[in-house]
């Protein structure tokens, strides 16, 4: 087990590992460069983390942890339509954008450099959880919530929709993170409605 | 003045050459490459092209000059209504990843190798062209026709939800691309509509 004070600055250093990645790319990050970015030597930095795929590995795994774990929370909403439990997934893509751009990034762009057996889990976790997206797709049509579409092109709209917000949305930009998700969230559940 | 023969050959050689620039990447095509895949000797396909900085010029012109005129014609087309004016838009935008993936995709991502002064020409046009598709969202919105987004977002999430049918689409495809393409627009415009 991790104390909390070695779990803290674990995150604090895949977090400012996150935002080097995202900025210089993966390959163009040393270890020696997040060493000077968290304020480290490079040998006290391996007490926290063996590798710059370990990173990429954290990373990713717990992105992928955070969809997978509401889509499963989203699916056992017995109660709720389909347009509030795609209205939930949508928000939580917009809003992991926001809160966590950096990590977003390097999970939708960085997956690549994975090793294996990783790179393959990765993708099995992101095709499971597009399958199990599309099926709450497919359901609201068959309920008649939503229009006859198919359900992956409609799937893959609204994630290709979102992400722009990964590009555009900086803090202090004239539109609020609320605005910008309201108007998106607006957009796509009209957009799917019968 | 170009032959109508060497205008036909030199546009073989762009398209062959959007081909190698998505599959390789811009910095990773030579023009030795380039050579062996359309048959030519690199000595003579300098008849019909000076450098590799002319291709992607050549391509990124071209393709934001289809945007730019199609945009202008829709502007001038008095009788239609936004929601029209905007189909007409995002339609443009699907066929042309349908009908020439590759040199949209260039037109997309390698536009950033532009030399200057082509690099900042590149720019003014894309966001001229932006500014003119926001505009017309605006006056759908002014009109009634559109729910009360904010211009900028309902372009950008339609311009972004439209790009992963660069990824996805392939001929041969269980869905046709008019089936592709009717629903994203049927998603699209329900979504703006009031």
């Amino acid at each position: 087990m991790l104390t909390t004070k070695k779990t803290i600055r674990r995150q604090f250093i895949l977090d400012e590992a996150a935002k080097l990645f995202k900025e210089k790319g993966y390959g163009g990050t040393s270890m020696r460069d997040l060493a000077g970015n968290v304020g480290l030597e490079a040998a006290s930095m391996y007490n926290y983390i063996k590798s710059k795929d370990e990173i990429l590995e954290l990373i990713c795994q717990r992105i992928a942890g955070i969809y997978i774990s509401q889509l499963a929370e989203i699916e056992q909403t017995p109660q709720a339509t389909y347009a509030a439990k795609v209205e939930a997934l949508i928000r939580l893509h917009i809003r992991l954008m926001v809160e966590e751009g950096p990590a977003v990034s390097v999970a939708n762009h960085d997956w690549k450099y994975l090793p294996e057996p990783q790179l393959t889990a990765f993708k099995q976790a992101r095709k499971s959880y597009e399958q199990g997206f599309a099926r709450l797709i497919e359901q609201g049509v068959a309920a008649g919530e939503f229009q006859a579409l198919h359900p992956s092109v409609a799937l893959f709209t609204i994630l290709s929709a979102v992400r722009w917000v990964e590009l555009w949305y900086r803090p202090g930009r004239e539109l609020s993170a609320e605005e910008l998700e309201n108007d998106i969230v607006a957009m796509l559940l009209s957009g799917l409605a019968k």
